[in-house]
């Protein structure tokens, strides 16, 4: 691995785990095992880091929110399809941490974060018309902005909302209990096959929480 | 005033405007007009002034939490009241800018912010309690908890989110869209209803989108 990869990924793994703000250059030197001035021949300080950081996870999320919606998606469709896209915001969750002292600081960033939801918000829709396809939920357009609009601020703050309630970092776990809580969202929607989707979809967070 | 309200005052105006981590206490004892010596005579320094703030904060929350919710409440009385929570956030939104930094720093806080937040959860439940009671909502337990827990997490987040979304500082109409995504979440519960209400609520939130 090159030790400019190292770099980017030591910052990352100290960036989630203390915070940024708490990560100097000198400790992602001290955990790459290298001097400060190697670091600084690769990059000028965290304001470049976060930049390049910040890229990838752009196109990560670019990847996944991109999501193949034409086939009818099944309920666990849906359930992996909505754990992929949390599992990317988890391994970048510095920046959901942080965001608005983040955002504030880098307004390229912030345009650039506004288009990634935007993209989760058109995913969300996306997803939702599949399920209308199907005949699974019924909807006016208005039903459908105001959900997506809300599916989309769950997916953006759900792991900041579970670390505060429980000052617990477990992925997995808290990603389930997301997914969960996301999809119990679309069952007003469901008429009489309501009770089957929750009954359906708690025994699937029942087996992930027990896995 | 005295002195040492005009600190905390003038230190909760620049956290909130600039965000605490780019606050220093000398940038505080300038806004106030006193020497940085002054200053630490009264608070020896951010980690003093910091939970004095929280403690407004918790206490300003705790009356509004506790609510009136004996008496049937109109969807005026619910807008207001959901207003108002929302109000109080905004006086003190540095804390909820940088959420999960200044709770990892302070862990006497994080507890009594869970608690301000276990708070949240149930003043929602009783507010949906009072729509039941009144016939205006039909639904299970699990999906009064599930709400409750969902229109929790937008009230913790949403100004939040619609800072990052538009780059908007304005309190008033932010906080209207605010409460108004939090009714409309009701919507689906009301069975024929559903529509009358929703005509109303976009019709309050139209009047004070003009105001």
């Amino acid at each position: 691995m090159k030790t400019r990869d190292r770099i980017l990924k030591n910052s990352l793994l100290l960036f989630n785990q203390d915070g940024e703000a708490n990560v100097s250059t000198v400790d992602i030197a001290n955990e790459v095992d290298i001097s400060p001035g190697n670091l600084y021949y690769h990059f000028r300080g965290k304001e470049v880091i976060i930049p390049e950081l910040f890229a990838s996870f752009e196109e990560e999320m670019r990847i996944v929110l991109e999501g193949p919606f034409e086939k009818p998606f099944t309920v666990e469709d849906n359930w992996v399809y909505l754990y992929v896209i949390f599992e990317e915001i988890f391994d970048f969750r510095f920046f959901y941490r942080n965001l608005n002292d983040l955002l504030g600081r880098f307004p390229d960033l912030a345009r650039r974060f506004r288009e990634i939801v935007a993209r989760k918000n058109r995913a969300i829709v996306a997803l939702t018309e599949n399920l209308q396809r199907q005949g699974m939920v019924t909807l006016s357009d208005p039903q459908k902005e105001s959900l997506a609009l809300h599916i989309t601020m769950v997916l953006t703050y759900w792991l900041n909302f579970a670390t505060v309630m429980e000052a617990d970092d477990d992925g997995p776990a808290v990603i389930h209990r997301g997914v969960y809580q996301i999809l119990l969202q679309f069952a007003p929607y469901m008429g009489e096959r309501e009770d089957d989707f929750v009954e359906l979809i708690s025994l699937f967070y029942q087996q992930t929480d027990a896995a």
